[in-house]
């Protein structure tokens, strides 16, 4: 197939058959279910732009394992090039959707683990790297949409994964036999785990000798036996159960909770177990890449917001005001900077032996501190231009009551020239990008959380070589 | 009565019967609706505070009118001292409703109103004071919940109200007789409506001579004739229809859209009909009053945000951490000078002819300045410390489901001695405090927009003496 | 006398003969040295606003242990109204001298050995408190400038005074006898002490047992045989050994080294020797103190930051321009939350035993973090409204010139009305405040770094309490 | 020549004789001045770099007009890879600086003015281009230091050019004849006018028809007739006239004020004269080519300023604390965002018709924000890491005393193993680029005030294609 069409994408999921929990209900058809069916219409939305002659620019890549075209979340990074291709195919994307379209992960973790099985085949004479090509390639041929297993829940944070009183606490081999492997433990925080057709499991972190059980990773199917979709609980479904006051239209995001109930593995979807010295690289690759890639997401999701913004003021008869622009302009500094240092970092990225690239990762890290910390403020900034509408419009059901209605339309009138109706949706779409919490909190959270960020720029930044430029300027000589 | 009971409260309320619209239906019962109830809940709380002996000290004040202990939110500002209380007293029930308890902008209203009605009858022989005075005795006397209503809808923000293609898009008085008035206009954001005895309409602006008609301030029931109460969408209500995942578990906001579909007022109850040059100073000053106001209520929801993540510091295994205490002291920081101001402004006050003092608006508005941009910032801490479980926990109801409902409580566990039931509380209430968008957006445009702050300090800062002041040290001599 | 006059004071200066030492050089008549005198005019205006009918409302204090009219800058602080009436003359000061008049540290300094002194003698029938007061008294009487002995020069700061290799890195008692004891060590950054009589040591931090020799307080002439000034260079002094381009054309700053050099107190004016457990609370208290008389005289400052910016603004023929009236907005902003921090500290103080109040610390050390962090921005406004000519203008010494002089004062013309020496004089000033590393440092350092701030405000704002609050709202019931 | 050796370029300035003042006296030997040699210094490093083998990678370039070898300072942006190499190449020089080295502006002007003369020829039928193109080629051969002439004095800045009541306060032709023109007005904010060897002017703001005299660019030697250069004092220079307390002990930076007194230039070296159409673009293509030059270079002297931090710390015996690693992070943060957006801006450049590429104006304007406000902050984090002695450390003229000098080094000691010189160095290191305004100022205001980066990139962010995305998904159909 090499490039799925919106057509056969909603055609396979009619064939998986999820585990799945809603809001305390066990759902058959969950591909169709009111919480699940607008994440669905993002993720389609890549494939319609993987035939559209604009969006192929930024979709369609040729594959170095192929040669064929396929579709960029499902390449190995092999040039800087395909890095910056990246940020700007989920920037397009970001711009149309206003939010996820949950192909990330998956795009990331595929050259994440790829570089440390390469490496681990090296030293320790396994066969990895070779199966997860071919694993890669299937996933090519199919198009098929891959999600990553990072975040285990974690327990007391202060404790490592063999340390915990309930060893399942990070995900885990609990036995192996010459046919595969049998897992047990959690993932939480799944973005699209249910729009997903597989699966590939990263170890959340560093490993010592003792915690070797938990140093796994392996690709399942999202229907797999064992596996159970518990979905989150954001803070706008009732929404999308009543399809009223939406705010963003067709599109929304979710990230269940992904149980593995002594899941069954065979050995050739295994691609790391016990090499403990891998994980701590393999997520720190995993981290840096999906910082980079926010870089590209978040800021057309900034471009929404600045939007969005923009036509409030119209619409509240206040176009080209000076504190407004200058708020607008502010918010273009934090996503432009957000943006601009992921290109950088696909800019000063470098080749690993696997020939894969990583990316720059003080850059990388760079861009999301910024988002983690300042898109918050442009969030505000929008609302700050919007106004107090933001907090508590009628609700749709409101305006089509017969008694209340008319005198919502008349009341709610912005300038001439502008319907109701309308006000009331940019508002609506206001509230939706401020208040989604999956979406605000993955501003700060999401590939780590700001403190990992803070590290990872400060373990990378050759902090002694900036000593020795201080020192020789200030005529120190240098001990030897 | 002097200081109602909690049983009193609710009681008068059975006996009120407003016209009420929430989500597109007309409702009987408003006062028992899922939506309003807990509403109400806060409101009760100021009574049961009243008659607590620690509570008593914040709540209650002596009247300058009667000379009895009535409720301090019915009370003129006659000291610097009673402004001090006033903050006091709000950051005392803000710790404890972790929100709004609606009874402020009644009491801000009395005092703005008051001031101005005051000047009018020293300049224009109006007998507005007096009849003022014997409404606000009444108010006091019966210790009811009284709102204010300020905010108009405003149209076209460009155009003043006489200027408006639809004239009602200011309230206005549409005739008179000689038993009253009849107005008709739409108020939107008014806090608390729906657990208020009696409103206090206040114009929203400054008005001009062609705007006369707009000029208008009167006392009404909250269920007279024609008026109607439309409740404002916010992003949290499933929660309190289905009664599960409420996060914080007693309280909540609203604030309906108030239409005055012609509703007559007799004179007794009308305070200002066409004397146009007080409308902008009746609402300057309830803008000072009110930021000042939310200078307490907002440092006591700030030590709620704290609390709050501080507590799920705990509940990580992450007590004590130093990022996290550095986090915890900026928060702290912020809410304090939040707090600080308004007691400044407080010292600072000014005694206006009334015998009213009036807040000092520079540092009242430079309190509401630090709520409007960095509160934001201290929430986006408490997200920041909590960790990614804030986006999107499972639902009670997931808790409640017998298969998957062990299975969750077995993977969110945190540290030993910390209750799943009770991690999954505390996510809650931070998603509350986070993602309440009343709570959010009040924050930012909340007794006006910052923009409006900003040039209200501008404005009372009298820069030409600081420019004096630099002149001088600069050896400028001035010219004369 | 009580009232010392400026007369007065310049004749007591021509007494005293400290050993001084300014850029590598003995000073013999130090107070006429054109790098002390700028200061000692700065102390001088005190002293004239003690006789001045509007400054003596904020100057002049009645004495209560005497009854008697004294300099407020030598009066215990003995209830919020005193504390108050400090912050206003210290803002009162800080406007018309445009940065630091060198009374306060002595005035902080009375009241936080006064509190811990009196402690001391309720528990160790010490002696301390009726000597101190006795010295106080002495103080009043002749209005003497005093300036407070705090900061050591510590050493490795990873190590306790008894742990550092020379035992003279924090200030110690070397030895004893019946008529006194001899004192040795090094306080650094000591404002003012050229332009004082008298100096008051206080212990740098809290001593443990083993620390105790350095656990000592006393009193001593600034000419004391042993003491030794040493001047520490600041960024701008050249301008005033040339005498021109001075910016602040009157006032200045600096803060000596002041070695002691095994200097002889006699018991009288020792008030603390080996009770090493009143260290900390001592220090404390100053810090506290200190960081509450910078909330007054850095909003006095930064009410001279303002004036300059939007005078540099119309000098640029740029007046009343939006986005300058926005940062003039901004300015105001912080300037006013430092100020109004410290008056509300005031209000919130605590009495303490020995009568003298303390400041709420929390407050106190909100101010100073907002000093500390934001005032550099405030100055950073300055410099962004003023324009880039705050860089580099030509010297007096150019303007002077016959050749190139008539030249610069054609091209360095702004808009009609405004003289081009004028527009220097604006520039210079604004560089003054921008760039005298004494005053700039002292917004960070001045009475400790921000992160004693942000421990102290953290130590005192009981986190346990608003957990608590937290947990009530969030529904958990909290274990016994 | 092609690549000048650092002995021919103190050769060359031997040869030039340009007429000077220096703080109100006529330098003849301008170049061994003392505040002028530590500038001159800096320069001269570009041209050691120029031959060294590391140093060569970043400053040699290969010419696009000869193919020969030239310095990269004097070629052409002809690709985005030429705009990454200029930002390389610019922050490997100011980590090795620590501040200007002063040929940017004349790197940015060639780009910047040659677009436009070669628009201006296709459509004016003008020659400038071709003889624009030789004299790039003359700079090229010779590897001349070449300054750009861009800022004028603007007088009223509320006025055009042509409404100034002097005519002068913007450059112009005031005559011309068969030969050439006669200029008069003044540039100020010259960088490094007296280390090079010719200027080329550009206009400082776009024109309009009546500002046609205004329209004018052309090259010249900095020595040539009619030409003064005037020193503007900064803040720091008496210790380069005292030559000790350098802090930077090689190098420094000066920006002379250039009055330009009835200057003849030749026709040939005229490159526009009246054609005021082309004007703006110039200068936006200076600025914000020149923004695109701060990123690289101030991420450079962002290395020192967090190397000497770091330092700092080691020195006061508090290496690797957990508060002190959170500001260093965050000071990268800032540094490495001004820098990526440069990177960004480089490889989003767009082709002009002259076949030199234009940054991207939204990135490169972005990256000057940054600079221009958080810079400022990254300063102060130097501060608060290094703590008080920043302010008003004694002399080396004090440690050169015989009595004083053993007492300060034994009580400025730090920890061991670190000499109280390199403490003291250290601490002047950090003073220099705190408080030397000349760096500080152009941080704010270099390239522009911030207020135009602002302007320029809302200009250029195309708000209305935001908009419409944002209808998109709010589900708003657009008008036609």
């Amino acid at each position: 197939m090499g490039l799925r069409t919106v057509k056969e994408y909603y055609k396979s999921l009619e064939k998986m058959h999820p585990t799945a929990y809603i809001l305390g209900q066990k759902v058959e058809q969950v591909h169709e279910h009111p919480l699940i069916k607008h994440m669905i219409n993002s993720v389609a939305k890549t494939f319609e732009f993987e035939h559209d002659p604009e969006g192929k620019k930024f979709m369609v890549a040729k594959s170095d394992l192929t040669g064929e075209e396929v579709s960029r979340f499902l390449k190995f990074y092999t040039s800087p090039e395909d890095l910056i291709a990246k940020v700007h195919m989920l920037k397009f994307m970001a711009q149309r959707i206003g939010g996820c379209y949950m192909r990330c992960t998956g795009m990331d973790a595929i050259s994440s683990v790829g570089i440390e099985l390469y490496n681990c085949d090296q030293k320790h004479g396994t066969k990895y790297w070779p199966k997860f090509v071919e694993f890669v390639k299937e996933m090519q041929k199919n198009d098929y949409v891959l999600f990553s297993g990072v975040t285990d829940v974690k327990g007391d944070r202060s404790l490592r994964p063999s340390q915990q009183k309930d060893p399942d606490m990070y995900l885990r081999v609990v036995s192996k036999d010459s046919k595969g492997i049998v897992v047990r433990g959690a993932k939480i925080h799944q973005t699209g785990s249910l729009c997903a057709h597989w699966g590939l499991v990263v170890p959340t972190r560093e490993m010592r000798e003792a915690d070797k059980d938990y140093a796994v990773s392996f690709s399942f199917p999202v229907d797999a036996e064992g596996v159970i979709h518990v979905y989150g609980r954001g803070t706008l479904e009732s929404r999308a159960m009543e399809e009223c006051d939406m705010g963003n239209v067709e599109f929304s995001k979710f990230a269940p909770m992904v149980l593995f109930q002594d899941v069954f593995i065979p050995w050739e979807r295994v691609y790391l177990c016990g090499e403990y010295e891998y994980c701590g690289d393999m997520v720190r690759n995993f981290g840096n890449y999906h910082r980079h890639s926010h870089g590209g997401c978040k800021c057309g999701v900034g471009d929404v917001l600045i939007g969005a913004a923009a036509t409030a003021a119209d619409y509240n008869g206040l176009p080209n005001v000076s504190h407004i622009n200058n708020k607008l302009a502010e918010m273009l500094k934090v996503t432009e900077a957000i943006y601009g240092c992921s290109i950088a970092a696909s800019v000063e990225a470098t080749k690993t032996p696997s020939g894969i690239y990583n990316v720059d990762p003080v850059l990388s890290n760079t861009s999301k501190l910024y988002e983690g910390k300042e898109l918050a403020e442009v969030i505000r900034m929008m609302i700050e231009i919007a106004g107090g509408m933001v907090a508590d419009i009628p609700s749709d059901k409101d305006f089509a009551n017969p008694e209340i209605g008319p005198l919502l339309k008349k009341y709610l009138k912005g300038p001439e020239g502008v319907s109701t109706e309308d006000r009331v949706r940019i508002f609506r779409l206001i509230e939706k990008l401020a208040f989604e919490s999956r979406d605000i909190v993955s501003n700060i959270h999401g590939a780590g959380s700001p403190e990992t960020h803070r590290m990872t720029v400060l373990r990378n930044a050759n902090i002694e070589e900036k000593k020795k430029l201080a020192k020789k300027l200030a005529g120190i000589k240098e001990e030897k």
